[in-house]
């Protein structure tokens, strides 16, 4: 794929789109494109609607995460990253939302074959021009949209842009839905009993592990490492864009979370709720603590991805485990995050300007394993070692490995044909200069 | 009207309001405050309370659309014209909306004479008292905002706040809602057969065109036309806020379409979220490839705009057209911007700090049009070209054109009055302070 | 209490929590975890699950209130101080939010001992870990979380962050709740027949008042008054940080005030949204139009204010008034709000930052004492005198008067307690250089 190729996608996809709906025969094709035989065999209609309100609203929240990403990513940045920070969040919600609509969905939800792929419903045309399959498409899409947006904090200001668009594209319509469908979409994965709620592992991981290799691949920022391996801080260059953005993650999580229930009559969605919000707590609390006795400052960063550390630690796990478990959850996740930072920084000497790895990728895989901790048996006949199982354990180790050599190899394969096919990395001078002034023509701030 | 006059005014409506409610008789009056009498007559007393929490919800997130708008037009401006920029969208929400409680709701709701105008309701007073029409009147006075403060980005950085206020009284008082009453309020063009689901011609053709009437009234800012007729372009001082007040207005349109099911039983409201996105997708790249072809260059403010193009144009046929159309439309809307905004700069020579007219104006015609074209026939009864009908084409035609007259005309009358009046336009020493400084006596940042 | 036992504390309750459900027995003991007991025994099983999904939502809206106090509050402040006051509008909600886990929500809302205090239901352990006080819990964290962060603003810039977060602790576990029994919990102003519906009293009032003795002990910035006792004006760093938190605000508002319907079926939730919007509307217009009639500006810091003045006094009656009563109560609570102003600067000479004491505290006892005149009678059996009922007014002033003693008093204790065990005021070389360099380490803004 090269860039010139690259530049005729947009215009190449509405023709194929128009083609197919036109001569496909599929136009005007439907399942049950206004819920009338859905509501006409429904027990209780009320209740069916409810579904689809609370669905339609939870994945609403979701959505606006992704202004959260992009206030976190580009507040942790230098200021004159800031336009392309954006631009490459905002490009990887929209092509990448593309190509869940054109492939990834189908992949995912698409009728199985073999436990390993899903094979129809692309485009939504035919039978799946239908409100249950819109409001799924709906909610998958925002989840889908998540995961290709962690990857951008790990990568941040050195990526080429055109190479970012490329990476959403594949990311959402192939790398993971293909995963995603093992462990949601009736795969073999789901069908070993592996257990992962609301997606610590099927999205956390797969955005922050595909995001190690990213980063690794493009290699660090100029100036973040020494000639002698140690590295530098690089301090971000708002602070409130990173807390605001870390508050609308968190309001996000809510929709994630409780949403996953993917029933507006599973009462458990409050249980959910609670267990979301105190992980999160519990994960700013410990996390701030350890580093006021260490340096005898608050550290606001800190604060704020000690809960997002908890908030993905209780993903996976948010609807199995009680309030109590949670709490112990979030905070533990901070200990880890804080060992996963500097493991990848030191150990690994990767570059990651957001945390990213740790917060969605390590702590991500915790998670999972938490499920096989914690989950005391009171709901989806889910039990861990606290209720005297081991075996969902074994399953939660297993699956986590997959999730991640996945992430590894998918993402690394991914990155290796952009690389090769366009390049990845920015020019020192376009690094040096900023992104904004040689990617995009504009400067992100004209105080004067 | 003059300015003192002006000021007297919220004095004057508090003790209208009193003696309306003390002597009127109608203080205790009531239809059904508290929705007894609606639940007893439920066929299903659970559908009838989802609808109320559903436009209750819905009618939020399109509230929450002002602080979009609020921070897509000041981070377009000019630093120095902030504070005015906030205060105007702060003001026409507050002044706006109290008109519409006073007259606009009653013109556009109330008991219809003669497919022309309503004629009670005001005040929510006597039977108006009544959760029914609270859950309305609600749900419909965020969208009157919505009209009012697109107007806003199209007159910045050099209008007179004091006139910009009456501006707002009159709009949502009586211009919006009156075309309001004829397509959504049992009035002629509804008659007609007339299709704008969720307001691409009733809200942001309104706006939109109000605007360009405005703008061209006002005159261009200082310095954005040399003396040969040539535009300069002005950079704007915040992309940050840019692009987060565009994922805000993105995130409240997924109330704004599918709320306008005016039910939560309404299964459809899945589908309409599906287009909502698909079409700002599609909006968002395809305008930000063509400038890439052009450029070479990654549009961050192309992204946002071309994203709003796809939601203002999927606004009217969302719930009519299936999801490959919506994609469609999305797209071709992001056309239709682009020639737009070099019509309005180059031929038309208006000076519109944000694109107002053409995101709002002419793609919102667009998007009624398109109502005639995609249509499917498989909901509401409505069918376009593509299946076989040409009779709503041309009834979305005349529509579209009915209100872009309207639109022209009772905006010209509402701001000649004004400009007659009060005047419009801040003086050129006022201009080069900024607007800040004169009008607020605050600046917007102090950094130092 | 000293700095290290503080320091230790998160250890200790998470050591606390294991042990507890550990060994207490009721690791496992559970209420109804899933609901099914709930829904078995429901009379319409849609409407029970509709209450689940109204107040979680609602709640949400809540939280992400703390996203808009901090906005507010950290745009009125000095560039030099927004990491810490962002931290601990952070760390309030954390570790306030904890205490209420721990303490808070048993005190408030536990088996009821004399009137005066709950007495079960700590840590959800056992009975508690059911669907339905999940519900309950989350939806009144995040209210103890709003009444926590609003003091925040009263004693910001000059407060010591570890005073700060054990304040946070003592609130919400104890000061806060206890007198939310006496309101909410059925204790003895409930049975006195006390109304404030969804706080003016309870989390305003409380907030503001507590607010006003930490402002007082803490003492006021360096630079605020002159020797002679007049007050200088120190100008907000950020004004968009301040309307676009206004606005969160605003948007929190309605799940506040028509979530605390606590079902969804009352179908009065959507008048209260109306009443909510139409108070701070005529908040913002009273208040702008006053200063511009003296002043000959359009204040923006104003609009903000005024409407959550309008917000603030509609909290306790915006479930018994009607629409035009809650347009009066708004208007006359901006000026209520401005006359407190003046009082609290000039006569108490105590520096509010962000004007939280008369915002939330004077313009809370207003609205509380508005349920005692507005009341219609139309809903929950509230009458006030425009019903013809005086009792009511007598009884909403006692409950006013003691919220206002006990916030006074327990504010005080609580205050005067850390005060004497760490220190409540910042060194004036730390306010001079800013508190984020040296509780932080770090520097909010890095724009070169």
């Amino acid at each position: 794929m090269n860039a010139s190729l690259l530049k005729r996608l947009p215009l190449m996809l509405l023709i194929a789109v128009s083609l197919l709906a036109a001569f496909g025969g599929s136009a005007l094709a439907a399942g049950d494109p206004t819920g009338e035989i859905l509501m006409a065999a429904a027990e209780d209609p009320a209740s069916e609607a409810l579904t689809f309100v609370w669905l339609t609203i939870a994945a609403v929240l979701v959505f606006f995460m992704q202004a959260g990403f992009g206030l976190v990513e580009s507040g942790f940045a230098q200021a004159k990253n800031t336009v392309n920070i954006w631009s490459k969040n905002y490009m990887d919600l929209c092509i990448g939302g593309l190509a869940y609509f054109f492939f990834g969905y189908g992949v995912m939800y698409g009728t199985d074959i073999g436990g390993f792929i899903g094979s129809d419903g692309f485009l939504l045309l035919g039978d799946y021009y239908d409100v249950a399959h819109a409001r799924d498409w709906f909610f998958q899409m925002v989840f889908a949209a998540t995961a290709a947006t962690i990857v951008s904090g790990a990568m941040s200001e050195r990526t080429r842009i055109t190479a970012y668009m490329a990476y959403s594209f594949i990311l959402s319509g192939i790398v993971y839905p293909l995963s995603g469908h093992w462990v949601w979409g009736g795969g073999w994965l789901a069908n070993m009993g592996f257990h992962d709620f609301a997606g610590s592992g099927v999205v956390h991981m797969m955005g922050g592990f595909v995001g190690l290799v990213g980063a690794k691949m493009v290699g660090p920022r100029i100036g973040k490492f020494n000639e002698d391996g140690t590295p530098n801080h690089m301090p971000p260059h708002n602070a409130t864009y990173i807390v605001l953005g870390g508050l609308i993650l968190f309001l996000g999580w809510f929709g994630f979370n409780a949403g996953s229930t993917l029933s507006g009559t599973d009462l458990r969605l409050s249980m959910i709720a609670v267990n979301t919000m105190l992980a999160a707590l519990a994960g700013t609390t410990v996390y701030v603590y350890i580093v006021l006795i260490r340096t005898g400052k608050i550290s606001l960063t800190g604060a704020v991805n000690g809960s997002l550390a908890g908030l993905v630690a209780i993903t996976a796990p948010c609807a199995v485990v009680a309030p109590w478990a949670a709490l112990v959850i979030g905070g533990l996740a901070a200990v880890v995050l804080m060992f996963s930072e500097r493991f990848v920084e030191y150990v690994l000497k990767v570059d990651d300007p957001v945390g990213a790895v740790s917060v969605h990728g390590t702590v991500g895989l915790f998670g999972v394993l938490m499920v096989g901790v914690f989950a005391d048996g009171s709901y989806g006949g889910v039990s861990g070692l606290i209720a005297g199982n081991a075996a969902q354990f074994v399953t939660q180790l297993i699956g986590g490995i997959v999730l991640l050599v996945w992430a590894l190899v998918g993402g690394g394969i991914m990155f290796a044909l952009i690389k090769v096919g366009m390049g990845l990395r920015a020019s020192d001078e376009e690094q040096i200069a900023g992104l904004d002034e040689h990617e995009h023509g504009m400067a992100a701030y004209q105080l004067t």
